[in-house]
């Protein structure tokens, strides 16, 4: 694929999809990590390619709870790696939190060329300009733009705890990471570890485009949206910062309103 | 992936995704290929992963025309060839006509590749029993069931001729295949090629899950459904073969009908 203009109407998913297929040449991904996110297209074409009000109501809700955490974390996969590393990279560390690198098809070249690139990527967001909010208080919590970015611990090379009821390597975490977290984002997760994380009483914040998958039902906040599309929208309301007092989130609601802007979309 | 047992509720679907990610280790596919077909099982998870009704008309419209048509082509990418090359040739077989070999992103490593998986394939159906339904009728039109199979040409290997109106490797096609025939059946097909062929007149017999892509709407039918699942009932309705007098097709009535599935599949 060539390079694709800004002005494309539909740059966000055929960018989405260079990035994949190239992360795919690299090594990145496992072969169904495109078919998944070729499902994800589908679910996003129902959407319009836009973040609906409830979507980005559910943004708003993780970020309070990123930044009300105890010990937050970031779960990283491969399309998550390939698709929005910088921003999810910020996104830590404004919380001043973990990223750890957790994935199904666990292989040793994976891992490395996820670890690999993952530290080029927080490399390059350090040495970056600090992303539109920053402001002093941050520097007083978190030192300045680069200390911050610095700061950011990339886990899951060494995992030293597992998931209970999960089989497989995709159980394997880190202690001062996934495992000790209280609150976990995880873009695109599996339906299975959803289950088991949530199992062990861990608030989870999903970004997923299908409303009616496992994950989006089971999680606690499920952001029903695009990877790509919402990492700048949740860096924005973890600068902002300002604590929104919800009473209660309404997971299933929420998702009801995401199913119905899909409903609209389809000729009746 | 390891074995999938027959009983498996979504044994389809798992084996669809096993037998692209092994084309796609083979050098069968573009990277872009398992995305699309991503996309697809989106599309099939709203319609419950089953032939609606309003497929399973289709397919027979579709088997009608190929019956009538003077000179029908099967078209085949990565994709169909991965899913369902068996069925496609026995398909061809009954309708006594060649297949095609036509890829969007045409290498020559992609084309040997699929040229030798289609010859094999090829022979192992004529070495194999005919299917139910293979009658004296069809071996005196045909020959007996391997004479039937041999006979049908694997074109593309040597393109003599292009699409009028499409740029690229995509326009290259065969003169006694694509570009001469009267009724083309393409599962899988892109939009700018399926409007370049309707607009040779010729009568474009196309299936996709998606019933909103351009492809959908503008074939002239449109089978909405997978295609490791409708390949047999084509097979079925081609040695059928007792020419269905439809008055005549309204394929956006069809689509609407699988629309409208799709709908009833989401939570209201």
């Amino acid at each position: 694929m060539g390079d694709i203009p800004r002005s494309h109407p539909r740059y966000n998913s055929l960018m989405g999809r260079k990035l994949l297929t190239e992360a795919a040449a690299d090594g990145l991904l496992a072969a169904s990590a495109l078919i998944a996110h070729g499902r994800g297209e589908a679910f996003d074409y129902l959407l319009g390619e836009q973040t609906c009000s409830a979507a980005r109501q559910a943004i708003k809700e993780a970020a309070n709870r990123l930044l009300n955490a105890e010990n937050p974390v970031i779960s990283l996969n491969g399309n998550a790696v390939a698709l929005a590393a910088d921003d999810l990279i910020r996104c830590a560390a404004v919380v001043g939190c973990p990223v750890e690198i957790n994935i199904y098809y666990r292989t040793p070249e994976r891992m490395a060329a996820l670890l690999k690139r993952l530290a080029e990527r927080k490399e390059s967001v350090a040495q970056g300009e600090a992303p539109e909010g920053w402001s002093v208080q941050h520097e007083k919590r978190l030192g300045d733009w680069r200390a911050a970015v610095e700061a950011v611990e990339i886990l899951g090379e060494d995992p030293d705890g597992r998931i209970p009821g999960l089989e497989g390597p995709r159980a394997n975490c880190c202690q001062n990471g996934i495992l000790g977290a209280d609150v976990v984002l995880v873009p695109l997760e599996d339906g299975d570890r959803c289950e088991a994380l949530v199992a062990m009483e861990k608030q989870l914040l999903v970004i997923d485009l299908n409303p009616m998958s496992r994950t989006a039902k089971t999680a606690t906040v499920t952001i029903v949206d695009e990877l790509m599309r919402c990492s700048p929208l949740l860096l924005t309301d973890l600068l902002d910062g300002t604590p929104n007092q919800t009473e209660k989130w309404e997971n299933d609601v929420n998702l009801a309103s995401c199913i119905s802007v899909m409903l609209d979309s389809l000729p009746q």
